[in-house]
């Protein structure tokens, strides 16, 4: 890796250990190997089960590896979803779920307020089977809380809920127990390079998929059956991105030794930090107004003079993120991810002063 | 790497210069700048550019870039068949397209012979709109003649042909002007870990997948117009496998550096020893009977003591494959990929000469 540091939201700096862990991958020719071997399914269960650890995840839930989130949208519509689902939207990650739903001709249907504001409308319409929220919206830095989530399971038992963590776990606590499907890409803060996604799924899912199966396509190998019947032998459909399966396992186990509470802390304390910079900088003003719905993972900021502070922070190699989309240029975006050290967080703070 | 060579069908070993590039791009941090920057947006363009030259795609065919061609598989029925697709099977690979096209409910039909055999009766049903046939089955080592292909697209002009060169290309000469689309996955000619397919389309497949999208759903990220749309500007829908697309473009230019006819004569010569070496063996017998159509990357033999040899080989640091599936213990595999040196080549023949 070079000298940079980036706090970009993703692509984002790589986990600390994660050459270590590459090398180590190279050593052992995971990429040469079969991935039908017993060395590469003990690779994925060792992966697996120091996930569900990580994330918490309750009994009768299972992880699947996809390619990316953009792959859990298309799966998790294709799968699951007869008819209609209903997304919650303030940006455009959350949006671009609907946008799936849309292509693969579902008829279903959003509550979208404008970009980073708080849900006004929780009625989820009677039709839906599903419905879709984002716990952090990495395009304007916006979380829901996990009362939220809370909520609109008590008030929808018989519907499906499927929660974005990209860029949320695991540095967030989230109660898993709360939502049926969830899924994350590992470029944001498990500090991997794309090409992985996790997908998670509960018994609900399950059934609902094998019950669709028997009387419509749901897919071929990656149907939830079809990852189901390989995924309980651990092993996949397909020969997959396996060096990432690998790292991905040593990174989750070197985050559990590290400890969550204290990668739950040190998220905290970080992002308390960034908070401060940008109240007590001049040029620098919250995108998101509800306090509570403010990202600890991904600080955004409206800054009139955005280009030039992102420009101030790369002459001292430090990379941060600009606006997603249409606030390319009058935003900034800092990632708060557990590869980012509180150093270096201070570092940025103590930038963010000096720079207008 | 350790100091094995795999002669492994895939995951194979990797490409000589693949830890080098791999290195570089670390350095020049590609898992964390932007997907979307420009020096991203170029290395696509070089990537491009290069495998479009390295496998001499004809003007009007494009490249995307898929996660493997299980995907491969699955985008080409759900993008371009409508109703019915008609597979030649003579291995478990050109029989997983077949299984594919059904999983997706569509009335798809197969000419299907034993193992190994050549096809007999190359009659299409006219309710087929694509043909799918596989350049190189890597379970059995059987190739398709490039003068059955050729007969086959003259037989057949309305009809799609879509051609697996899994494990076949860039090693073997084939003329993609025959067929209408073609996909690969990355981790056996070319060397490099799984987690990468590579699919390719030419304007017909285009058209066919916009009339389509019109009326029905072709997906969503990884429908075509879409790949099309962001492949156009040199970029994907999703965050890609960047590493991968970036060693890929490397070790692309570093073949076309060797030169192709060097590259294909000495795959030739390489296959010609070996195929000499299993001749020679009292214990070993080709599988495929038909000498046109035995595989010049993939050589598989019948072993009485398939364990016993590919123990004996392991004792000496090389890997050589297993039959695949039913065939795992009376059969061994020997790749013959770009990586393996004329040298290594002659060692696994020598000590072929020594095991029983």
């Amino acid at each position: 890796m070079s000298n940079k540091i980036y706090f970009t939201p993703g692509p984002a700096q790589l986990f600390y250990t994660f050459e270590e862990h590459l090398k180590r991958a190279l050593s052992l020719d995971i990429p040469s190997i079969s991935h039908r071997s017993s060395v590469f399914i003990k690779t994925i269960e060792e992966t697996t089960e120091a996930l569900k650890e990580l994330l918490e995840l309750p009994d009768g839930y299972n992880i699947y590896f996809l390619n990316s989130a953009n792959e859990a949208w298309d799966r998790i519509i294709q799968n699951l979803v007869e008819h209609s689902s209903h997304h919650f939207a303030n940006g455009a990650f959350s949006k671009k779920f609907y946008d799936f739903a849309k292509a693969q001709n579902k008829s279903s249907t959003i509550h979208e307020v404008s970009d980073g504001q708080v849900f006004t409308d929780w009625t989820i319409p009677s039709e839906a089977e599903l419905i879709g929220i984002t716990k952090n919206e990495t395009s304007v830095g916006f979380t829901i809380t996990e009362e939220e989530i809370a909520t609109l399971r008590k008030n929808n038992p018989d519907k499906l809920i499927a929660l974005d963590v990209v860029s949320a776990s695991p540095s967030l606590s989230v109660n898993f127990t709360n939502v049926d499907t969830a899924y994350l890409s590992v470029q944001k803060a498990f500090g991997l390079p794309a090409g992985l996604g996790i997908w998670i799924v509960n018994e609900r899912c399950h059934e609902i998929a094998e019950r669709r199966a028997s009387s419509t396509s749901i897919g071929s190998y990656r149907a939830l059956p079809n990852l189901k019947k390989f995924g309980d032998k651990h092993q996949t459909p397909e020969t997959p991105n396996m060096l990432a399966i690998y790292t991905l396992g040593k990174i989750a186990k070197d985050m559990l030794q590290i400890g969550l509470k204290r990668l739950r802390n040190d998220t905290i304390y970080k992002a308390t930090l960034l908070n401060q910079a940008v109240e007590s900088h001049s040029e620098l003003e919250h995108f998101v107004t509800s306090k509570n719905h403010r990202s600890k993972t991904t600080i955004v900021a409206n800054a009139k003079n955005a280009e030039q502070i992102i420009s101030s922070f790369e002459k001292k190699e430090i990379i941060i993120g600009t606006g997603y989309g249409k606030y390319k240029s009058n935003q900034i975006r800092i990632a708060n991810f557990p590869t980012h050290s509180k150093e270096s967080v201070e570092m940025v703070c103590d930038l963010l002063k000096e720079v207008k």
